[in-house]
Formats: structure tokens, C-alpha cells, sequence
């Protein structure tokens, strides 16, 4: 299948799902065209997943890669408080890769994810590459006008929240980096069914795109951003835009329980796989002491922890821990 | 510098020239925020460059490669007569290239090209690449509702047009392949002169935003592609969108005059250049017979030629060379 029979195809099965009234020109032209709803903003995001750097492929499979390809676009736009409703997924691809049913997995992760939440492929870009992979995902979303959550709206007082639970990625990682793979295993036993799981925590995020909706059709949240890099250097670039501090209770953080399990045996910390492992993809967010009574106790079964408080500037961002009182470092995910 | 300084320092320089005022958050959060202008439809494309398939690091330079990823990504949306204004970038970057002045400089490329079409980078993102670079360019535009030009709008009796000139990008490429490089030269020579001029149509396309402005607003085009695969492939997209045929009159090709210069000595055939050479980034348009005489001569210094007429699906796509007449394959550029 040369790359135009390829692009009909997708066409093909994209349009097989009906088309949106808003979408004037999908796959198949120069680019996109989308008609503008009135008193909306748009949102955009783009991700980008090189192989060898942000994944290896003999610890994936290609459908979970397609996946958490367009999952983490998602993340972003859940983390303005916005609807994503159109992606485009620019793809490089060496030629032999091309040649197999790696590209039509890995387009059966991509869309599967996208029809779950109503969003639609409408572009991108296929070229070959010489070696690895790489796929850029790009996102665009909607909020009803002035909706949109932005990392620059915390204030002191606001009281901080994450979704979900952390640290399950990053023990992930580390249980492949170790040579532990998906696969059919005898998940009876709870050791082994905990490791499976880790590992898809890895490998197949789930985007708190509820979660990022209710915020902000709700306007719950004050500031927002998604655990991508990890809590600490998150939480770092919340609060640099809001230009604010911050204090987290070690205690009261969601830690992964698998995670906790896990740990012991293995000369893990999980409290530090918590607060710097990267690609949680929960939400972290502030709150306004008025809106902390409206809000959900969860959102499509994902529950809500409170982890600490917006403080001044002045007193930095730092973590609680008993009786003691240290700063946290941004020691989260750095590319460079 | 570490990859969040260099995106304050990005951030920045965008900022430096003004925040307008549909923009609500460009770099530094989750994801941009547009205010969508009522009346209007959103136009979005992307195109992926990949080193050592669509360039090679010793044949170009920093700000070309800038400069020419964007200008694909432009020349789509011009080729749907829509104006460009958002871009976002997402950068792939071997650590050793990352420690030199390359990405600055590269950025210096896309930047001088956008603020040339008041176009703004809102955001992208960056990753670690092992070897390759890698460079996702996605352009967001808008256009006045229903005026977008679709490639599938061509009537039998249509008028073909291009922009410019044909086979320049090819015969620069075909150049490179040979060992020409940029450089300074004793540009006096009208020889070398040409040829440096042909390198830069490969390495520095300039995308026919004005043209494609015009043809929008004005509603002179009925159905409009970019060369971007070579004319004869991109001739096929837009008659098979269009449900059409074609033919072209090899006479009236506006095959660049340099390259014929340049062909005879260097056993190239300037007529298979402009034929099946891609990379031009002209644009190649369909005009109703009562459209043509409002059609301008020149915008932005840049002309127009009348290659043929659009035909009945029936007849196929063919080229009259004299008395000749020959289907014309589509023998342009494929990944795959």
C-alpha cells in the first residue's frame, strides 16, 4: 500500500463515522477547514514522541503507542479546562516499518482513543524517516468563551488538587527499564497482576479529560496544568506563571498504591517516583476556598486528592513532611 | 541552556512584538487559546520534515531549514485561500546539535518567515531526538465562512493555472545530489549565479501567501492544490477530488528559465523537471471561464500562466506536446 492508498483509507474509515456539521474539509486537501463556533475559544496543543527518547518500541506494541500518542495531546488540552474535538497526527516512519501492520495498529490506537471522546482525524502529515519513529500529535479543543484554565491564575489560598493517584508511570518505567514487558502472564497472581498494570500506567495513560470539562465548564479551577514531567517541576511551572508558592503535605499524596507494594523489594522510593516521575497525565489544579465545596468527589470513576496549598511567592514551593519543612527541586523530566 | 530557558527565551521574543488580541495564551501553558472570530472558518495543516529523507544537514543551513519548514506549511494554507496566522512548531533534536547554535539559528529562520506574514508561533513542543532532526510544522489560518478553496471544486471547462515558475526546487535538488552547495561565489558569473539561485528555490521556497489571499477573498479559484509532490501528482489530487480530467499544453508550461538554461549540459530534461519535480510550492488553480478575466497579472511580484484546461473525468489526464497527446502518469514525489 503506497502513503496516498494508505491516507484514503483512513479517509475512509474516518468518514465511514459520519461528518461533523462543523467540519468543512477533513482528510483529504491542503489542510482542515472548520467552521468557527461563535462565543468559542480554540485550543491548541502539539506533542511529540521520538523513538529511542520518549519510548522504546520492543516494550510497547504499536496500538498502546497509538494511544498514548494522541492521550497526551488530550492531557493538555483536558489541562485548559477545554473539549478536545479535532486531532492531527504528523507520523515519520522507516521504510520496513511501513511494510508491516505496525501503521495500521498504530492508527487503530490513535483512533479508537479519539472516537471514545468524539474527536476527529483530520490531518497531519506521513513522511519516512531513516530509523525511528516519530509521531507528532496535535490537538485542538473548544471552551465556552473565557473558559479556558490557564497555569497563571492560582492565588495564594487556593487550595491544590490532583486527580487520580502518581507515581504509577514512572514505577512503570522503571519495571521495563528492568525488562518487564505487557504480556499474558498469570494475572492471578496479585504481584504479577500489579506489574501488568504499572506498566500500562506507563504505556496507556488515561487522559483526565472529564476531569479537565468540569473544571472548566464549571470555572472550579483557578490554574491547571497536567503531571507530564512530574508533579515537582509541574507544580514549579504553575506557580512560576502564577507567581505564587506553594506547600505539599508528603502525606497526603496520592501515591500509587501498586506503587507503595511494589516498591520495597525493588530499592524504590515512592515518594520520590511521586513527586518527580513523569507522565502521571492526572491534573493538577488550584481552587479558590469558595469553589472547594462544589466540587466533584470524582469524575468517570477518577477520584480527587487535596495535596496542599497556593502560598506567596515568598515562601517558594515546598513540601511537608511530619515535623519537617524542605523545598522541592523541579526534578521532573528534562529533555535537555 | 536547557530546554525551559529556551522556551522563555522563545517566548520572549515572540512577546517582544505585541500580544494580539485574539490571542488569549500562546507559549508557556498546556496549550494555546485563540478567540475564534466570528464569520469565520479555521484552517489547520501540518507537515513533517525528517533529516536524510526530506533534507540533508550538510546541503543546507540553520535558517533555510527554518525557514523552508514553515513555508510548506504555509503554502497549504495558502493553497486553500486562507491567510495564515498561528504556527506551531514541534522539534525533534540530537543532544550534540542542541549544544550548538543550530536550534537558535533555525528558529531565527521560522521566525523572520512568520513575522514577514504576521504570522504568530503560539507553540509546538520539544523532544530529544537519538540522530535525526526531526521538524513538525503546523500552520492555523482563517478565511471569511465558505470561502476556503477546496481542491475538489473543478468544472469541465475550468481554466489551469500556476504561480511562477515550474522545476526549479528539482533541478536545485538535482544539484545538490551533483555536490553544489550554497555558498559565496563569484556570483558575476551568470552560470553560478543560476545556480545559487536554483539551490534556493530548493532550500528556501517561498509559499504564494498573497497569491492564495487573492484567489480566496476574491473567490477566483473553483478548486486550488500546492506543488508540493510535482505537478503531475498534484494535478491527479486535485482531479480526482474534483471528479474531473485534464489536459495541459507542454508549450505553455512556465518551466523556469534557468533550469532550461542549466538542463542541456547536465543531461537533465527541463520539461520532466516541472512535470513531475516537487517542491515548488506554486500554486496550481482551476478558474471558470467568466472568473478569468478578474484574475490580476501579478501579485506580490509573482505571476501567472495558463497551462490548460480542466476536462471531463472521461478523458483522463493528458499532456498536448505538438501534435501529440500523452497521458501523464503521476510520476511526482512518494514517501512510500
Amino acid at each position: 500500500m503506497n502513503e496516498f492508498d494508505f491516507i484514503d483509507h483512513l479517509r475512509a474509515q474516518t468518514e465511514a463515522r459520519g461528518y461533523p456539521s462543523e467540519l468543512l474539509c477533513g482528510i483529504g486537501d491542503d489542510a482542515a477547514v472548520i467552521k468557527q463556533l461563535t462565543g468559542h475559544d480554540a485550543v491548541v496543543s502539539a506533542d511529540l514522541l521520538v523513538e529511542d527518547i520518549d519510548f522504546r518500541r520492543d516494550a510497547t506494541q504499536p496500538r498502546l503507542l497509538g494511544h498514548k500518542a494522541l492521550a497526551v495531546s488530550l492531557s493538555d488540552i483536558a489541562a485548559m479546562g477545554a473539549r478536545p474535538r479535532w486531532a492531527l497526527v504528523s507520523l515519520g516512519i522507516p521504510p520496513d516499518t511501513w511494510a508491516s501492520d505496525f501503521v495500521a495498529e498504530l492508527y487503530e490506537g490513535i483512533l479508537s482513543l479519539a472516537y471514545g471522546y468524539e474527536v476527529r482525524l483530520i490531518g497531519g502529515d506521513l513522511s519516512r524517516a531513516p530509523k525511528q519513529i516519530v509521531i507528532d500529535s496535535i490537538v485542538m479543543g473548544e471552551c465556552a468563551r473565557g473558559n479556558a484554565v490557564f497555569r497563571s491564575g492560582a492565588k495564594p489560598g487556593d487550595h491544590l488538587f490532583v486527580t487520580g493517584s502518581l507515581g504509577g508511570s514512572a514505577a512503570g518505567l522503571r519495571l521495563i527499564e528492568r525488562g518487564a514487558r505487557v504480556g499474558i502472564h498469570e494475572l492471578e497472581d496479585p504481584d504479577v497482576r500489579s506489574i501488568q498494570e504499572l506498566l500500562m500506567r506507563h504505556l496507556r495513560p488515561a487522559p483526565r479529560v472529564g476531569w479537565g470539562l468540569v473544571l472548566g465548564e464549571q470555572r472550579l479551577a483557578s490554574a491547571m496544568i497536567d503531571i507530564s514531567d512530574g508533579l515537582s517541576s509541574d507544580l514549579h511551572h504553575l506557580c512560576r506563571e502564577s507567581k505564587v508558592g506553594a506547600i505539599i503535605e508528603s502525606g497526603k499524596l496520592p501515591i500509587d498504591s501498586r506503587v507503595a507494594a511494589l516498591c520495597g523489594r525493588r530499592a524504590l522510593d515512592p515518594l520520590i517516583l511521586a513527586l518527580h516521575g513523569g507522565e502521571d497525565f492526572e491534573l493538577l489544579f488550584a481552587v479558590s476556598p469558595e469553589n472547594v465545596p462544589r466540587l466533584p468527589g470524582k469524575v468517570d470513576g477518577v477520584g480527587l486528592t487535596e495535596i496542599g496549598e497556593i502560598r506567596p511567592q515568598s515562601e517558594g514551593i515546598r513540601v511537608s513532611e511530619g515535623s519537617r519543612l524542605w523545598d522541592l527541586k523541579p526534578l521532573g523530566w528534562k529533555h535537555f
